[in-house]
């Protein structure tokens, strides 16, 4: 089916609801944005491409799901409430099936969040999705990598690793069984970013950064930008019952390297125990305590016995694991 | 040569300098922007996809100017004040002559704006570059396409048809001097955003519009949002000397539907010409008055002698002109 471009915008992605914060949405040169007063904006862009992020025969609606899911997880890591989006897409061709489910997925879980689609851009080429996401803090409290003090303690929220569980089933390295690959999969192909933790952890945590390439890798950023160490807690990384039906070495390489998990790992001061606990309620997220923040620079991952584990490998980096 | 993710956008895009507006720029999971009070946001974002936008032959500086170029135009076409920008980048490879010619292009605009290079994302894949910018104006001045009223005078800044001219000479239809090639290519490899003229249009434009795809469909998404129709004066439209030594039929081709040449077109009331004159001038930026807004829908377009000008094709779209 053959369709033009603003044909294309008009049918699928240009819905004039009201959304708190946007005055004029799809339709113009730009859209038009009110801030509101006292705030300051948080803006995050990821860019998703075809047989690198996902392969050609995801389900769109999935696909649309996970495309905004891991900009609301970047929202949410700095603790910002989320206002609007805008989409950039590179269609091989202007499928109508393909597209109507692809805004489904992208809408039901923009409607959950009360963000608007507020613009875009459409052109052919090889399969690219580009979301900039667009939320508020009140100034000065968004959260950023670069607070984390010596003697914080060291947070997770959900579990780790089914992403990276689901991903070695596919490629084959691990026998699941149907039921444990759908779940795992689900984590994969729908993850759900932790939008109402990251605001409820507003002027509370220290640091916050969303798992996306994996634990050890997005820990270090927060380690390099807080110029401080940790001490993480290997055994105490929460995972999903189909992950701890695994080899303590596959568990450990999921939890510790697996990526697409969108967890948001955050640091607390050592008295904030019962404040993060009370965030976690207010925001119905589970939350663990995973470690300690230490002076000395460097991160190192201990056992149950205080023993060090080796690191099963650095994280994912789009040039060097082609 | 290989580069990693990380090190690529260190070495190429992280230029901690401090713009207005900008809190906190690269290397967080978002970035942090602070509203001037009493102003609102303005937003737009452009894909360009080798092949497509621009050939793999491009000179990537070339690219690097025209990619934020594009961007900051829409910014101009809503009266904005430009503040961030952000990039996303699929590329091939990590090629690093091409990426600090990409970037040295893209920050010399930036830098003659006063636009940070506020965040991106960098990944594997085929060419594609994704640009989102984002200005502010005072609440309730940006410059839409929803605001022409009957009896507005039309105008368009520069001149139009120099970037469709330098396209027919690559695709061969037409042959021009060497001098004459350079100098429109120059205009469809490096336009040149109108930005100065769209903030002094703030105010006293009724819309505005950028000709980013032909001033016949670009004006036609005015009329469409003021619910209004056109007169246009075809042989009035501004043309470069190399454009006016054509043939009659290609330079109204060139100026009615050629697309790339990123001119402002505004409607402004009928007793406004000295001041739409006085903001052309404290702009720096030359105006022609082309026609007026019609109560009447639809486009008419008549040459000297009043008598209809036949319309040489539609404007471009993605995809119907693949």
């Amino acid at each position: 089916m053959a369709l033009g471009e603003f044909e294309l915008i008009r049918r699928f992605f240009d819905r004039p609801t009201a959304h708190a914060g946007v005055v004029h949405g799809v339709g113009d040169d730009c859209a038009v944005l009110a801030p509101s007063p006292g705030h300051q904006w948080l803006v995050s862009t990821d860019m998703l491409v075809e047989g690198r992020h996902f392969l050609s025969t995801v389900d769109p609606e999935a696909l649309g799901h996970k495309a905004l899911a891991v900009n609301l997880s970047d929202l949410a890591a700095c603790g910002a409430t989320p206002r609007a989006v805008f989409l950039a897409l590179a269609l091989p061709r202007a499928d109508a099936a393909w597209l109507e489910a692809f805004a489904r997925g992208l809408f039901q879980l923009a409607d959950a969040h009360g963000v608007a689609l507020a613009g875009g851009d459409t052109t052919a080429g090889p399969l690219n999705l580009c979301i900039t996401a667009m939320g508020e803090a009140p100034a000065g409290q968004a959260l950023l990598r670069s607070g984390a003090q010596p003697g914080d303690t060291l947070w997770v929220s959900g579990t780790l690793g089914d992403a990276r569980l689901a991903l070695e089933a596919f490629r084959g390295t691990v026998a699941l069984t149907g039921e444990a690959f759908a779940a795992t999969r689900l984590r994969m192909e729908r993850p759900t970013p932790r939008v109402a933790l990251g605001q409820a952890l507003r002027g509370l945590a220290t640091s916050a950064v969303d798992v996306s390439d994996g634990l050890l890798g997005d820990l270090a950023h927060v380690l390099a930008a807080s110029d401080v160490g940790a001490e993480l807690q290997a055994d105490a990384l929460p995972r999903g019952a189909h992950l701890a039906a695994q080899p303590l070495d596959l568990q450990r390489l999921c939890t510790l390297t697996g990526g697409d998990d969108y967890e948001l790992v955050f640091t607390a001061p050592a008295d904030g125990d019962d404040a993060v606990r009370a965030a976690a309620a207010r925001s119905d997220t589970p939350v663990t305590r995973i470690g300690r923040i230490t002076a000395e620079p460097g991160l190192s991952c201990v056992d149950a016995q205080g023993q060090p584990v080796p690191a099963p490998g650095a994280s994912f980096d789009h040039f060097r694991n082609p």
